[in-house]
């Protein structure tokens, strides 16, 4: 397949005058790709009812005329002011109960059936009018749900949603009663419209009860989410694109994803590693300019996974300094090359960066773009121009199914962070440490959803922190080499403690009776080198002890191919577990120098160094920022 | 005294034919008490009006047939929801104004009187079918007063008691005025009803003006309490207990106590040590799986004390790890068995585990019983029944006078809380530092509230930050060594600064003129050892100093028997401090290896060992978590 | 001109019996000045529309007899009850919507029309009975505008002044959707009722309606003030104040300090310095009894330049240990003085101490006084009779223009916490560490505001970090040697990006087209020693490079006597910096011992030791907190 470079635009933005050079630049700089419209609400349908077409006919001619592709976004993450006029309700409302109202973005509640008719609406009459267009190759909907935490709203549009949801789901009060476990502290109703959301209590709610509205959070998204496409699907061919933000974990993307045909995602390396990723001091003074070396690809492998066919794109490449995180560092020279060819390694059809030219206005205007505010390059232009001059003379980096499977699963978030049990157990960190773990040993790795039916293929599946693990996913491992744990299969669909005690994996006896939460700079040593941290169960079972703490007590059971881990390792004890069941499974390891990442492709393997300084690998010298690429032959597995 | 064990028990949880069996079991387990109800109302009265006693005769029914004895519980800390529709404002609100409502627990104001009536009604109708009743051997009155920060609320309810409770305090606004100093920053009423809560302000409220709601709120509990109490004690002979929390300072523990039998409290020893004691990190990571060891005992020795007649219980002990705390641990092996021991040798009449077996469902599913979700003994069941194998063996465990009397006092914790004066400055925290500098040498302590007027048989008294002592307290110190200070008798029972100025010692000629408090890191030292830190006063007058700081300035500051200390010692200060004082009251000191600690009763000494590695002590090596006893006679002081 | 001392003082908390002793001690410490009245109104007027004067009449006689010149202060600040019952809305609302009501001070919003005319009306009838008053020789108006957060208020009020400001200023809907960039995610509004106050969003707003909305807090301060000078003027002559408060930034105190005729502030160094200075541990303990070094200067510099024709007191000198800040340790001996003649030598007419007595009750009752609550005499009496008894040895303090100007920008510190791209970007920390850096070589300062037309007589001038730069301050650096940046001129107005990209410097070939911010920790070194930190900008252009990073980035560009910055310096570079600028403007400096001050008056020099222990310099031992002075000839610069 071939690999294209795109770009974030907003003609509304600029003068008309500018608009022709502006698409003749993009051209030049080698760029396929314009997204557009996705924040123009306001200038589409100035007042209600009167719908202005003009200036976005007029700027789809003139980018359509220079050879662009256009991705033509529905605006309904930033309904105008007059929408909030006409539904005043319509806003979310914090945990606190405060309104999230009008004056930035994302300002709705997506149990509001008012404001949801009216962004179908909209889609309705932009699909009408374009949706045959040829100059249309896509369409994204909406932008970036959940960013800004929006997905959980505690209005009471969305408390009424929830008691009808709930009715739904359970049919009677006595049935989630008893799910519930509600006997507990006289929680019990009589009806549904007795139920609350989950927030201003004493302490904290039944973890059934909020797991239910983070379930019927994410349903409304969906819901949300499918009105638009029923007003496009039958109204264009072009494929349509919802385009997620990085740890967005709220609402199930595999859900949202299911209903469309592209997935893409933004990538902000240097404001993840600032904003939401966990990390030493000395880890995030390394990275500073470059971004977390495994936050990206799991991502991208994520996105992969997502995105139907394995259709994804990157929609929103960070191509400088950004605005929004604590602090914000420029990249290091030579990133925005790599992090663009790393896409392009894990799969992705097209990287678009955000945006073509810095605003000087409003909430973003120190975010870079390829271009400054003033027009003249800026240096992720020259980086953008290398990658189109490279991508023009590799016509090839077709995915291959990796050797290793590393499932995901959204629900599973949502139950520990109701119940963490310790302060700091984060599902996805959970996922992340496993993730880098199998990247520290220069494997490429494949991410599959819950519902994933058939492992075949796979010489090794990671099922770490899995709330509840499906039959039939329990069914696919048999016959695998796979890791279970720590924590998974720990609790019923509706967070309870099952009969029989978890893990429950048929077969394989070994049961958590106990589990232990430490604080931080609490390390449990384990031979043969390494440690446990954080979280600690108690495994009683007959299978086999691989691997025990220095009291003897089993952190690894293992029967056959079948391992369960009761702990979360440090690093080191992560390389030694990946190692052993890597051997296992017969998949060559190849522990990397800090910083180094390799990606397999179908006919390549890519090399790509995220440390600040050179390494030698393979026989060559890396530079910081560097990426370097190999057919694969000579560095295929045995 | 013959000392037992007990259990909570809550047979509406599990499925009916499980209870013989687990009624057999507690009693193999070697336990005598069962308490039961205390969450139970939905279960009592699942629609208003409409009562079903059938399951619980029947439990107590089972549980009794197995020779168990039954603590009934009001079930009052869990109004079910439709009580909450009764009263649809009977929530407490918190300090920001947003409603604490139904979904967890201690959903109520206590100033709202239709609840109290409600409650009082159960209370009532509970003690007309059960008072009498020969198998309920002790009756709990609701839960945990202030749990999860349930004392204070800013309800409109509140607000309008709180504006009687003021009108029959002073009787005039005048007087309200003078006293709070009013004409400050022109704060002067004309009338009750113009006075709000102190919350929501511009910057702190007026300090009078917080006492007296801190007062008030404590005042509203009692109340509240005296409604059940009113209630039951017309209807039954058993003893009527409350079950407190540990460091729970919002309400008078004595007062609540000076109209029940019993005073028992819940030690959850590792959740403590994680969620609500200071300390530093090597101190929270050394004690990690065994708690702070001096934090239980002063909670022992704390409700001896709130107890009448000393009577006093442990009615939820920590069997394994909790699930409330940032991060959970299990207890180190041996710890069940030592904080039960501890609790007997300071005079609890039953240690009852808190819960008999780990419920699968709701808010607590990740706190340990004796037994786990799958019925298995957990570990905490194998300690139980060592402890109760040994309490056979150990008949007398009568409590002694102790040599040390140290004075608590609930509104010096309201007082220094409202007018710190330096951030870290905590009353609570102050005590327990004295407590621990008298525990480090060996002594057994008895804790005395403040209405104390005799000090008979006490060979040293501390008195340490009570904000206003009261006459008759002041008086009993003639002819005692006794210590004072830091900050004793500072201000008047309305917070302001006395003529003269504190101590105000009879016949000592000492006055505290300034005081300063100190950031963290800060220390001033002492010779000959230590050092002082957060609060030191400038003491003037014409006592001996007895310790100065570098510069001369007196710390502490003696004439006979009587010292007052102007200043916060750290652990070295402390421990001369300490010698020096019992040298002079003729008390013989014991120093400890750390995290060893002493308890004397009539005719024994115990020794319990919270340190993580073995000590040697008097000859014996005690292993950790260990626990030793000897016969008083070799050990008792000369 | 002579100097001399002052004090604060209550009558109205203190029984009249002691009044004529107060007068005669105040006369007998040395005390010239007395505060009267400004927290009084509930006194003047208990019941609204009755007037009491007998007892402030009596107080200004006691007092005015014994020898003590009046201040009277309008009790504005502290409405009573009575007023919040006329005006129930009349409370400033926090950024969550809570209100802020009555039981401290300062509870009104400045936009309330109602409350403005009341407190112009308790003016008009202080003036019509004092305002020729011989005895009254200043009036303070209010006091401490913006102490405890007061400026920014949330309310409907303030809401609806907030829309009709805006009309004001921008005129047309479309011209204010144009200048803020609303076309940005379609914030675009259609009518000046539609807009909302820049809180309670779903993310941040645009930086163009939060400035605005900053700049409109501050008008409402300066028409609320003016409302009192109307009613003051016409019924006095004595000279009007208005006290400010230290670092309090949320109004423009020129713009404040235009209407009236003196400048005062409150000068509280060790509450400063823990409670709003940053600093490292090490600094913060090593000044804990002194204060920050230059923290107390600044403001004495800045309020010389706020008050009109260089007029300014201190109003409130901390006298002892204060109340209000985290910790708060004592003064070490010698401070008062020290802190007092630091005061004089910057040119204050007045130093009055804040109070004259400790008051036992109420907020303040832990705030010393130069009396205890007792009535003995504080330590700071008696440096205060010291500094009494030197002043009236030394009659000539006359200031002296200094050699360094440094531009002071109110705007510019709402722009930069508007936008600050990086979390710990602090406009008044950067001007403070230039100021800081000038200190350190022991230059003289004076402060300038922004509509400076004329550098005259200045041989160095530096523009910090000044948001937009006026066109009359940009052409009267024509000829000086100045330095600018790091971000001086870097945005327009409206808070956009300007067209050509800042600093835009007439003559001066130099563009910032990239900003960094970098996180705490991160440090990029600069030849030849040094480092810059925080803040890091990609100058380009022509001018000269005068300092480069390790990697040869520009980090000071310099052409002829201009010089741009473009990042925060460290200690070290500052020091590079100041005194590479100072030899090319010909100034002398004087690096100095660290704790150790200098100040340049017409006839002396002198110097102020803040550190700990004494240090020597020109041949004598300064102890600590000592303060020694010379004749000006032998120190003047060559």
């Amino acid at each position: 397949m071939k690999r294209s470079l795109g770009v974030c635009y907003y003609p509304e933005h600029w003068p008309r005058p500018m608009w022709e050079q502006d698409a003749a630049d993009m051209v030049a700089t080698g760029i396929s790709w314009v997204r557009i419209g996705e924040f123009a609400w306001s200038r589409i349908e100035p007042v209600p009812g009167q719908y202005d077409f003009d200036w976005l006919d007029d700027a789809i001619a003139v980018l359509s005329d220079a050879g662009l592709k256009v991705i033509l976004g529905t605006p309904t993450c930033t309904p105008p002011v007059w929408m909030t006029e006409r539904f005043p309700d319509m806003f979310a409302r914090d945990a606190q109960g405060h309104v999230r109202g009008f004056g930035s973005r994302r300002h709705y509640c997506f149990s509001h059936s008012g404001y949801r008719e009216a962004a179908a609406e909209i889609c309705r009459i932009l699909g009408d009018r374009y949706g045959r267009d040829p100059r249309i190759h896509a369409w994204q909907i909406d932008n970036e749900y959940g960013c800004h935490d929006t997905i959980l709203s505690w209005s009471d549009t969305a408390h009424e949603a929830f008691q009808t949801w709930l009715a739904n789901r359970y049919g009677t009060i006595d049935a989630l009663n008893t799910a519930w476990g509600n006997v507990f502290w006289s929680m019990e109703y009589s009806s549904f419209e007795q139920i609350g959301l989950p927030n201003l209590m004493v302490t904290q709610p039944n973890p059934s009860h909020e797991l239910a509205f983070r379930r019927f959070s994410s349903d409304q998204v969906v819901r949300w989410h499918e009105a638009q496409v029923a007003a496009l699907r039958p109204r264009t061919d072009a494929p349509l694109v919802h385009n997620y933000m990085g740890r967005v974990l709220d609402f199930d993307h595999f859900e949202v994803g299911s209903s469309i045909d592209i997935a893409s995602w933004d990538s902000y390396p240097i404001g993840f590693l600032s904003d939401r990723l966990e990390g030493t001091p000395e880890h995030k003074a390394r990275y500073l300019r470059q971004g977390d070396p495994d936050m990206q690809a799991f991502h991208h492998d994520l996105y992969r996974a997502v995105g139907n066919d394995n259709r994804w794109w990157v929609m929103e490449q960070q191509p400088g300094p950004v605005n929004w995180a604590p602090y914000n560092p420029a990249p290091l020279p030579g990133m925005v090359r790599l992090w663009s060819w790393e896409a392009f390694a894990h799969g992705a059809e097209v990287v678009s960066y955000f945006r073509w030219r810095q605003a000087p206005f409003a909430q973003e205007q120190m975010h870079a773009g390829l271009r400054r505010p003033d027009n003249a390059p800026a240096p992720g232009q020259h980086e953008a121009e290398t990658v189109a001059c490279e991508l023009a003379e590799m016509p090839d980096t077709d995915i291959a199914q990796a050797p290793v499977a590393l499932v995901f699963d959204y629900p599973s978030e949502w139950a520990w962070s109701t119940l963490p049990q310790g302060a700091d157990f984060s599902y996805f960190r959970l996922v992340l440490d496993t993730y880098r773990a199998l990247r520290r040993q220069g494997l490429s790795v494949d991410i599959l959803p819950s519902d994933t039916t058939s492992l075949a293929g796979y010489a090794l599946v990671l099922i770490p922190g899995m709330a509840s693990v499906p039959a039939p996913l329990m069914a696919a491992i048999k016959g695998q080499t796979v890791l279970l744990g720590p924590r998974t299969n720990a609790v019923t669909d509706e967070l309870c403690i099952p009969q029989p005690m978890g893990p429950a994996i048929p077969g394989f006896d070994v049961t958590a009776t106990r589990v232990e939460s430490l604080p931080p700079g609490i390390r449990r040593p384990v031979a043969p080198g390494g440690a446990v941290l954080r979280w600690v169960e108690t495994l009683e079972g007959s299978a086999n002890v691989s691997l025990a703490d220095a009291t003897g007590a089993p952190m690894l059971m293992s029967d056959g191919q079948t391992h369960y881990l009761g702990a979360w390792p440090d690093d080191a004890l992560w390389s030694e577990i990946v190692t052993r069941l890597a051997g296992e499974a017969g998949i060559e390891v190849t522990p990397l120098p800090e910083g180094l990442r390799l990606r397999d492709t179908q006919h390549h393997r890519f090399a790509f160094n995220y440390g600040p300084e050179p390494v030698v690998f393979n026989g060559e010298t890396i530079p910081a920022a560097g990426v370097v690429w190999w057919p694969r032959q000579t560095t295929e597995r045995a």
